[in-house]
């Protein structure tokens, strides 16, 4: 069972599913297939939209339906210099598989799978199962959102299962009590209308970088607290019993960040401990920055647009659109004279608070302590899943927010990985939670 | 013969000889040996070494020995998509020859070119003529320096011609005063060792961009002023009379100049006017940012690195060692303690002040006025010549220091042009040179 397991891990791991890049349109499109055919097989009723796999089993009258979730497409995977073996050719080494989505998100994706075709081949689940499942969780997609939102009534879900976090530390798994919101935007500056030459303009020209870096400096000050005004405004404080159960998690210990990150020093308001700020404050981050001449050698250019990819992860209660409204008028007073510039907003996510006192996290506890050997703690999620609002809202399903990652298996990074061992509990967590759903 | 010397020139043009991209070493070396077959067959002795063109003749003993710098090389033509013909595929309209490279230098090298060959149909020049050519002008290379400096006992030249610039407006030649310095730099910084995911670290994370923001921030106000400590402190003012006479030129005029930029205001020191801001004051403009994301769509990547190509044009007297110096310890105070980072030197050129009371300017003037019916005035040049240090101090040279461009000719710009009108009263203008030298 597990070397087949594996398999159908790999089989889906090979596929390039760059949701972010056109080119990989294809191959996103493969992976939609392949966990299509397996679901068809089972038995599973399926509706497919640009983007989304809707599927349900009702196979048990009476007994609760259990939702999963999860995402078939995967960050892209540069820096690809830094990947020990290729991103898309699966390798296990020590224990971990590793490629490109491995923990993010098919690792995770596919346990759930394993676990649903363990259960038909002995008998069938024994609870109804609906999967939704999409391909552009990575690039903040709209499609499953609003697949949800516009067929609510017909999905019935009594609890969803969003099994995209990791445990934090090992041996310790998590259960999430809340999710980070995204606002993602490009700020686009244009200066002259064309390229100039600094030797004939350099002190007249109004150089989009020059007023970029000014606009970029004025939304976070050194200390890491962001300057949008009225950002923290909204800002709701975790509870004194969640600072204090969080303080005794080795997740969010310094020496523990530094080595995972590789760094020297940890940055971000000193006010609050690393783990406040990862998963209560809001934060903001510049992701890229494109324009000008950034070839090898010299080009004295003065280019005439320069662009900066910025998100900022929110937290309960801010509202992302307030929040843009802001930030277009703080960049405002920022930028110089001479240039003009545009906020193009790439993806907008509001924050989610799940709530922890219901029978789906009651049985998730029981299914953790049989699968791993030990019960979650509760926690928070420094990312975002941008459908968990409208699974939450518009299905009206108890939320079980959870995750068989490790700490270190680096999402998103070169050398992304996922522990079979992990991998396997996975699998009997969900045949587990089942079990103990159908019990209740 | 003029056909035959447009010829010439976009035999030359249809080369990309861009020096800035290592995919294009033959394409260079293949632009120098079309200059150095034309050389050979009038007769020039030629001596070669890397990016160097080295020919003399001395037919005529006892007469002066008149210096011709060109250079072979362009800039990249990037962005690509804003030229209206191929940058390498020279097109003429409306009197204009369109290509990468057309005014910046090969039309202006061609030009002498032409001059000394129709010389030799006459009979011979009538002085001795020397030419000193690089290929390496538009990455500061510093081979023909060094050559210049290592040989500059068996490299006799009494005037040196420098013909890369422009006139100040058409119709207006001009005579060079002072050219500006530069130094460019790559500032790299480092945070993490590895890409991370903003959802996992953003609040705790070293955010290299974040930093490098606020770095190059620090580097410039908002008026345009450097902040570099003693950035200034060498600064020479322009005599009264340099501003007197600039103030009566058309270059400086704002609406032309924001015309020629298609920008909507003037940035820079407002207590300078804008033609004191580009010929003798010091400037400093970011070309590039390199590193994280840049792709379409999204990724909340916090990199490993970011990089930033910043230039400085530096003038009489500043010293570009003491700069190197000042930033450095100056971006010390500016990083975050998270972030470590490097500042490599891509090019250092001092700046330079010519004389204009020498024969060889007054000769100059007089073949000004025969090839383009106006005497030159006196200007600065807000661009380098790197070489230009050299032939001065090296070589003892007089040096005249003009061109035949038109200040919207785009030099460095998509769609760059030049005037062919101008590029046939340039070849005039150096045959009467050639004349004028040979009778004082």
């Amino acid at each position: 069972m597990a070397a087949a397991a594996d398999e159908a891990l790999f089989e889906l791991l090979r596929i390039p599913s760059i949701s972010a890049l056109p080119e990989h349109a294809d191959d996103v499109e493969r992976a939609r297939q392949l966990v299509v055919d397996r679901l068809r097989r089972l038995g599973f009723e399926i509706e497919l939209a640009p983007g989304v796999i809707s599927a349900e089993w009702m196979g048990r009258p009476g007994k609760p339906v259990l939702g999963i979730y999860g995402h078939y497409d995967v960050q892209p995977p540069d820096p690809l210099d830094l990947w020990e073996t290729p991103p898309f050719e699966p390798t296990v080494r020590d224990g971990y598989v590793y490629a490109r989505g491995a923990v993010d998100n098919k690792g995770q994706l596919v346990a759930n799978l394993m676990a649903v075709e363990g259960a038909f081949a002995e008998g069938g689940p024994p609870v109804n199962v609906r999967f939704l499942i999409e391909g552009e969780e990575e690039i903040g997609g709209r499609s499953l959102p609003d697949f949800v939102r516009a067929n609510a009534e017909r999905l019935p879900t009594d609890y969803m299962s969003l099994i995209d976090g990791y445990f934090v530390a090992p041996g310790i798994p998590s259960l999430i009590t809340a999710l980070r919101g995204l606002l993602y935007v490009e700020i686009e500056v244009t200066g002259p209308a064309v390229d100039l030459h600094s030797g004939m303009f350099g002190g007249v020209a109004p150089n989009p970088f020059n007023s970029l870096v000014w606009m970029l400096a004025g939304l976070k000050d050194r200390g890491g607290r962001v300057l949008i005004p009225g950002f923290y405004d909204s800002w709701r404080a975790p509870t004194k019993e969640e600072i204090e159960s969080w303080s005794k998690l080795p997740y969010g210990e310094e020496a523990r960040l530094l080595a995972t990150m590789g760094a020297r020093a940890l940055e971000g308001e000193s006010d609050f401990t690393p783990i406040e700020r990862i998963w209560a404050r809001p934060t903001l981050d510049v992701h890229g920055i494109r324009g000008g001449f950034i070839g090898e050698g010299q080009k004295t250019v003065i280019p005439s647009q320069a662009l900066a990819k910025v998100s900022m992860r929110l937290v309960p209660d801010q509202d992302p659109e307030e929040i843009l409204a802001s930030l277009r008028s703080h960049l405002s007073t920022l930028a110089t004279p001479g240039v003009s510039f545009e906020v193009r907003v790439m993806s907008m996510t509001r924050p989610v608070l799940c709530g922890v006192d219901h029978p789906g996290v009651a049985a998730a506890r029981r299914a953790y302590a049989a699968a791993f050997g030990s019960e979650p703690v509760l926690a928070r999620e420094g990312g975002s899943v941008p459908v968990s609002l409208e699974l939450q809202e518009a299905l009206g399903a108890k939320m079980i927010v959870s995750g068989f990652g490790l700490p270190d298996d680096g999402m998103h990074s070169p050398n992304e990985r996922f522990s079979l061992d992990q991998f396997h509990r996975g699998i009997e967590f969900t045949e587990r939670l089942m079990h103990e759903l159908a019990a209740d």
